[in-house]
């Protein structure tokens, strides 16, 4: 693509960790924050990598993130803890706590760390991944800015809210992490840029009626007036609306319910962030023969896969069948960065004295991109 | 209702309990059996109450579901437990796979129980309810016979696979009991019944192709020919059919694969349920003050149902409201019962020779139902 520069994974790396280390994060913090953003590169899920960066550094900026909050525990039993994040970055947060979580599960067989103060964290999936490389079954969910419209609403009073579960199984791990809207605010974004009309059940205008019109809906949502995206199942009950937004939910209830922290009304008003995490480890060992579990699985995931396909249709994935693809083929090929980030990251890079031609090549002196706050 | 006979709450449990006892069942057992039903029938979910009464009656002559089974730990740790239904009938396997679930969650704080060899329980709901009504968390799923067909799939190798969670808040809990599908079977057999189209995005034919004909894709269901129920999201990713369709294999993970049981394209074949299901309970105590999370939930519940309606909408429901107010109508003005469900009851009586008119009233004496299988 034309317009997009390619970049080693390991270029972006050294990138994206002395940046964050000239945020004010110690090397492990910077390590962290990089490992979950280029897991999203990896894996296809462009909106949420380094595509953020400068995101990132702006909500430093403007107090919303704070680099020297340290996650507290502030509350603990041996199969659970309630986590303050101090306005902190959410990766470093999420990352602590399904440590945590990990760690006490490997000790009673599940347990359950809520967050509280947090802020973005990046792919929900990125945590549930934690504990599956362990062989453990890892779920991962949070909160956000509120976008989704329950069933019959016209306001926005939940989140995107996605739920990321992840199990092991050969040759690749279940791996699923959706948001439980219908579509994301990226994917309203992606359609708005194109001038295509959206998808009728995807998101309604601020009277409540649904609305094929990217900038109209975007604009409702940005100014507050109401509005939003319609939970996974669109906007009435004959096709599972209720159902969507009942997962949103169960994301709240796990996420800001259970830390006593802030609904997704709340969030990102008035300079706090006040995201809310969820994580919860099992460790299948606690059902008996793990490695059967895992081969028990494996085998059924196989056979879906391998199961007729529909006409004009050549595969059936699996959950994480395309992630691990995508980053086979990224480790191999690379990653390709679009010109406009790589022109904000570029003005980032000489805002922090950082060598631009060192980092990113001759190219991103050379491109324009859009305006940047850098500048 | 013209077509429907009503009965209270109390008349109905009587028949069922009876009815349960004759078939076998101790008197304990009966009791559990009917009150899974009636809650199904109070929250106005028909399709999973007395209408069943027959059908388990003829699982049992088949030999599908067995009345002398008792459940059976094979595996157990102080958070978990895996159990052996021997085919027994769901609802008495569920009720005592939940029981222990609540018993170590009141130890330890979390557990998880999962289950193989049972056969259909019932609503998923009534299970997560048990332990909501105990002031804790509750999650039940189960697999079914296989109906959901992966997305770009042609034949169904996933259950409806439901999943129910329940939560305690004021003035009523929250309760979320939704299919992983798009809809259930009974929608579909609903809409063949008045001669109806489908909605697009709810069933593919034996191509693979979407299909609005109930009957056709009915015979493809029934005959085994392919085709079935699309994941919440329907038939593309443009609406989230990939995200239905994972939730569908959560529900598999933690029913069929965690207990080393039989996934859902397995169910129901040569005489043998094995159906399989999942419980997790958790005590909100281990994340601090039980009542605090309990106001905190209920005022973002209320906050929810308060916000701004769409143009032409009067309310906007938390899960779990219309399940409450249908309850209380019911038990204060009865319980409307299909007439055809009533013959079908009758037929049973008198196979078990009880008495009619006490137990249906005269009415039921003079009713043309169907042809059933008692006569």
């Amino acid at each position: 693509m034309a317009n997009t520069i390619t970049y080693t994974y390991e270029r972006l790396k050294k990138f994206c960790e002395d940046a964050f280390e000239k945020f004010g994060f110690c090397s492990e913090e910077a390590r962290i924050i990089t490992d979950v953003l280029l897991l999203a590169d990896l894996y296809g899920i462009d909106s949420h990598g380094t595509q953020r960066l400068v995101r990132y550094h702006k909500d430093i900026a403007k107090g919303l993130i704070r680099v020297d909050a340290k996650p507290e525990v502030i509350f603990e039993t041996p199969v659970s803890a309630v986590i303050d994040g101090h306005d902190g970055i959410g990766q470093v947060i999420g990352y602590r706590a399904m440590e945590k979580a990990i760690e006490k599960a490997k000790k009673t067989g599940i347990a359950v760390v809520t967050v509280r103060n947090s802020t973005h964290y990046g792919i929900a999936g990125y945590y549930a991944k934690m504990a599956c490389d362990q062989g453990l079954i890892g779920l991962s969910t949070t909160n956000t800015t509120a976008i989704m419209v329950p069933t019959y609403g016209r306001e926005a009073v939940l989140g995107t809210n996605p739920i990321a579960i992840s199990c092991p199984a050969e040759p690749y791990p279940f791996f699923f992490d959706a948001s439980t809207t219908v579509v994301t605010r990226g994917k309203l974004e992606v359609y708005n840029k194109q001038d295509l009309p959206l998808h009728a059940g995807w998101a309604i205008d601020s009277t409540g009626n649904e609305s094929t019109d990217a900038a109209k809906v975007l604009g409702c949502i940005s100014n507050k007036e109401g509005g939003g995206i319609l939970p996974l199942g669109g906007s009435t009950e004959d096709h599972g609306s209720h159902k969507g937004y009942g997962w949103g939910m169960v994301a709240e209830l796990f996420s800001s319910i259970l830390s006593l922290g802030t609904t997704s009304d709340q969030t990102n008003i008035g300079g706090k962030g006040g995201i809310c995490h969820g994580f919860m480890v099992i460790d299948p060992t606690i059902f008996g023969d793990a490695a059967a579990i895992k081969a028990h699985f494996s085998a059924y995931l196989e056979k879906v896969r391998s199961s007729p396909k529909a006409e004009g249709r050549e595969r059936i994935y699996t959950h994480g069948e395309k992630e691990i693809e995508a980053a086979a083929l990224r480790m191999k090929s690379g990653i390709a960065v679009n010109v406009n980030t790589v022109a904000e990251m570029r003005d980032l890079a000489q805002f922090l004295n950082m060598n631009v031609e060192d980092y990113l090549g001759a190219e991103a002196l050379s491109i324009k991109g859009k305006k940047s706050i850098y500048q």
